[in-house]
């Protein structure tokens, strides 16, 4: 559970990175902005904000925002009733970002997983991602980030979001854990 | 045709919205801003300018960069096979752009189609599109857009393109006439 004060201290910090890309968004879109903690309780360590410009169908884009070495755990997005599962790039647009997928482990890599969750992140080739960079992730493969020491807003655009059906490495991760939503008003 | 120093001239011009944007490009993408001047040879009149970010068979991203009154001529996306027709998002960034879509005609619209091609520019219905605001067109609808006096940048979020088969109004333009790429070279 993330307490109010918490959600709001994190939207708080979401909207001064968003300031810093020079990302404009709504009154409306700041108000719902969704803050993941991954059910884990620790949101400054396992988790994200963001906001969603559409989900249709066919096509999803949002905006990511992370505080200074925020993790996305490792998940994948599975096929469904004719989808092959979600394709998603994401573009980083300010800060940076380390991404780690499938394939041969880095050497050397700049992030470490959050303490005590190591066992469940198992995936290490990372892609580095400054502003301006982007990559495309395959359906159905295992994925995780990290943002940088500054944070990082990162541009994700995808097939439909079917996040109810993702698929996380830690068995502690459950979809209805995920998010919290901050209430939402009229615009 | 766009002669070789009216394209520089173009991308330059749009270098620079970028940078008014704080949008990060590569230098790779910098090199392949592809300009498109639809045939009609005037393209500060009826013209624009795009980094294709990416397009897959499922989804497609795009920043289309608009110089001052520039115009993006009525057009709309049709069925292909297992395609119900491009669905698009259009999301302004920096600048002011007025999309106009089927439905009632607005009394006083904000713009007026580039003289001498009133005919070919039959829907109305303004949308004004701000920073921060986003629009969704429906697959195969009638479309055309205007960037207001200080230019534009729009993210568009889209399923995939299919340029070769767009529709226009306009029975002079040709899509083998639309898109003039700049050289592309090694990044």
């Amino acid at each position: 559970m993330i307490t109010k004060n918490k959600r709001n201290e994190l939207i708080q910090k979401s909207l001064k990175l968003l300031k810093k890309a020079h990302i404009e968004i709504t009154p409306k879109e700041a108000r719902s902005i969704e803050t993941a903690d991954f059910g884990l309780g620790e949101p400054e360590r396992t988790g994200l904000q963001l906001i969603v410009y559409l989900n249709t169908e066919r096509c999803c884009a949002k905006e990511l925002i992370m505080l200074p070495r925020q993790t996305c755990p490792q998940h994948r997005h599975p096929p469904a009733a004719n989808d092959p599962g979600k394709e998603e790039t994401f573009r980083c647009r300010c800060g940076k970002v380390f991404l780690y997928v499938e394939g041969m482990p880095t050497a050397k890599p700049k992030c470490t997983p959050p303490k005590g969750s190591e066992k469940h992140y198992t995936v290490r080739n990372q892609i580095v991602l400054n502003p301006g960079r982007q990559y495309t992730l395959a359906p159905d493969t295992w994925h995780w980030f990290q943002a940088g020491p500054k944070g990082a807003v990162i541009s994700e655009f995808s097939t439909k979001s079917r996040d109810e059906i993702d698929i996380f490495s830690d068995p502690r991760i459950r979809r209805k854990t995920v998010i919290a939503k901050t209430d939402k008003k009229k615009n």
